[in-house]
């Protein structure tokens, strides 16, 4: 009975099915979008992301998607280079620079680890990190990976990667986000925020 | 601090967050997994993107995504014709068509009506239905809108249209999913459950 699904439509779910975080219903329904758009609005949406595809690339330095060789952070006079924030991909790093609380520099991974996707340690950009680490007098790595069971592995395997090198490494803060609830909150994260409490 | 985000990535993230059911996060997501993509394979996903524009459209009688000009239930000629079940959208249909329970037409309105996104019934294909009732031989009129607020709300306007007509007008039924935990099911369902109760 699947013969009543156009074939092309088939290969567009399918292929969608397979990126990451999608299943077969979100495929659909981006699928559906797209066909319900009308026809030049979905022309025009194609083209901004092939747009995106030439144009946007990783930076050479740290991994930042950027349109330039060099991100503007790695090539901003004025950023601290002696502390590198480590993140699993670009828009965490965006996150983070919309705090304004980080004058460093970021090294993006690309992902993390996890034995059930079959993504190891050379999937991600953490040789390149290596390499910044003893090519220019960084101080301090902090380690922002996801508060995750993969994010709080890949922090520890880069931990020991780097724990001989003489520089600080730190791992961003666990505790309660604001606005919790506190009787709402996993046991692991209000351990850890009583664990870490700060004097006022 | 946005300067960070590339231009195109932004447009594209801006455009993504436009669609129903996507939000500046899974808009992200989704720019990230085609930019993470070998560029060989994310210009292949935009072809077929591309492919599926040109090919597929809405079935001429039905509203059905089809790649003829009627798509394959309107043109089987051992489909009941006295018979049409009212879906939101084609993937709805690809679904009852699974089943193998149903032998009779189907036709697509395109959505539903929802005061908060604006939709009504002038943007759904609903006169094309009425038509289609009042030229062709059909009894039965099956209303399969989502059964939601938004999906009744729907059922009910269409039903209205229909009522005197002269012809059988039902409403998939309401009741318990399979696999279903009765002491966690909703009180309106649990009641439709017994109301709707059959002899075994």
């Amino acid at each position: 009975m699947d013969k009543i699904i156009p074939e092309t439509l088939k290969k567009v779910v399918e292929e969608i099915s397979n990126l990451p975080g999608y299943g077969e219903k979100s495929a659909q329904r981006l699928a559906v979008n797209v066909l319900s758009m009308p026809r030049g609005e979905a022309l025009n949406l194609i083209k901004i992301f092939m747009e995106m595809l030439e144009k946007v690339h990783p930076c050479k330095e740290c991994g930042i998607y950027t349109e330039e060789e060099i991100c503007p952070v790695c090539s901003d006079e004025e950023r601290d280079r002696s502390s590198i924030c480590v993140v699993e991909e670009s828009f965490d790093a965006f996150a983070i620079e919309r705090t304004r609380k980080y004058r460093g520099l970021y090294h993006v991974i690309g992902g993390r680890l996890s034995p059930l996707e079959e993504i190891t340690a050379e999937d991600l950009n953490i040789e390149s990190l290596i390499r910044r680490v003893e090519k220019y007098p960084v101080k301090e790595v902090i380690l922002a990976t996801n508060p995750t069971v993969e994010g709080e592995a890949t922090a520890s395997y880069i931990y020991n990667l780097l724990k001989n090198k003489g520089i600080t490494i730190s791992r961003i803060a666990y505790g309660l986000p604001f606005g919790a609830v506190l009787e709402n909150a996993d046991d692991f994260t209000l351990s850890k925020a009583l664990e870490h409490k700060t004097p006022i």
